[in-house]
């Protein structure tokens, strides 16, 4: 077996309106999913409020730890948009406003009002080298090393990883296979750690659930090897068929 | 103005699950409500993966830095349930059978196929003085220091929850109150950056969103005192008005 290279993620999630509850986030499974099609494992997220140093800490916390870091909220024109602010800080730049982001802004408000002082704050990025930024969609996503920055509503960042959607080095992605059954985790748990056990390179996730009255378990199979999953599902049925049980293959 | 104490918690969600983007993480904002009624502030979200150490890193830098640490997720019977043992590494104590989580998980499985090895797992807790278990919903919630270790599976969180209402020490709840108006948040970001500093104690959030084919805003206003959100809210309000905007309370 060879080793290949397993290319990770971080995500930071920025927002005072996760923390208390008022949003429920939707941007960790959006990403999760893009990510694995590029490739690319989430490793952490953590989400911060939208306080300076904390941000900074975790940015740098996740950025050197993975091969790239997401950023979602606080890029908005309004006080509570510190994101740039703390990125730079983490990166010990400045912060200046980059000519295409400006530029874009300034078409994108020239019927609506104008570019204001405020509006401009959405063009502020870290100092250094960039590419320029992608799409614009309320506030313009950016890339700095290896930490992407963008808005934290869901279909804005919808966008934003559409744009970059082929564009990032990732390795083989993560493929998985589920295999549903009405029995209790508990009852097969001893059968499930040794098929995991037997077949390398495989990790078998075990998900329970309670509906229409019974309980029932989504057994989900991960790795980057088509033939090893396909091996290890089989098998994990064969031991269900072994106990008088089916697996359904894509789960229940 | 006196000085409260400020109550305050941290989340570690363990799960593959949350990572793979396959399951879309309800318990954050589940928790998160939670906790603000019970007057304590959540101020870090982890998300890690099934892996011993990641676990224990992520639970020795929550535990540590706030009042309380909630974790969900990998309590189980099966292989990947390893929450446990992570959570005794980071306390530095061993694991043993809980007496209490075993005689109701007896009596749980009494006519379920008996007390296997596999789900005498879930009676296993980190040694210590610790209170009963609350509540038998699958898996046994249990409490080691400032550590509540419950499942992932968001009605069990819910229930384990509901039975620790009223029961740990907090401060003042965090009030809110919301101003919706279809504005674009970068027309007033100035205005509302004035009147946040203008109220000491209260700090406003401002949510964006695309509707009816509308650009408009809603600012949450946050305080612990009744009063100081009122007056916060009245001049956002009136401020609003004075640009020719209508200000809904409750949001749009």
């Amino acid at each position: 077996m060879t080793h290949e290279r397993i290319w990770t993620a971080g995500i930071a999630i920025i927002g005072d309106e996760i923390l208390s509850g008022r949003t429920q986030d939707k941007n960790i499974s959006q990403i999760a999913l893009w990510l694995n099609l590029q490739g690319i494992r989430l490793r952490e997220v953590r989400v911060v409020p939208d306080v300076e140093q904390e941000i900074v800490d975790c940015v740098n916390a996740l950025r050197t730890r993975y091969d790239y870091l997401f950023t979602t909220g606080g890029i908005g024109p309004t006080h509570d948009d510190i994101t740039v602010d703390a990125i730079a800080k983490a990166l010990g730049v400045d912060v200046v406003i980059h000519p295409e982001a400006s530029a874009l802004l300034n078409s994108y408000y020239e019927k609506r009002g104008g570019l204001t002082e405020a509006r401009l704050r959405m063009a502020r990025v870290p100092a250094g080298p960039a590419p320029p930024p992608t799409r614009l969609a309320g506030a313009p996503a950016t890339r700095h090393a290896n930490i992407f920055t963008r808005g934290g509503v869901p279909h804005i960042t919808a966008g934003m990883l559409d744009a970059l959607t082929g564009t990032l080095e990732g390795g083989r992605p993560l493929l998985s296979r589920t295999i549903g059954c009405w029995v209790a985790e508990s009852e097969i748990a001893e059968m499930l750690g040794a098929v995991e056990k037997a077949h390398e390179g495989c990790q078998i996730g075990s998900y329970p659930f309670f509906r229409e009255g019974k309980v029932g378990t989504n057994f989900v199979i991960r790795s980057t090897d088509e033939a090893q999953l396909a091996t290890c599902a089989s098998a994990l049925v064969s031991e269900l068929t072994a106990i008088g049980r089916e697996g359904v293959v894509n789960g229940i």
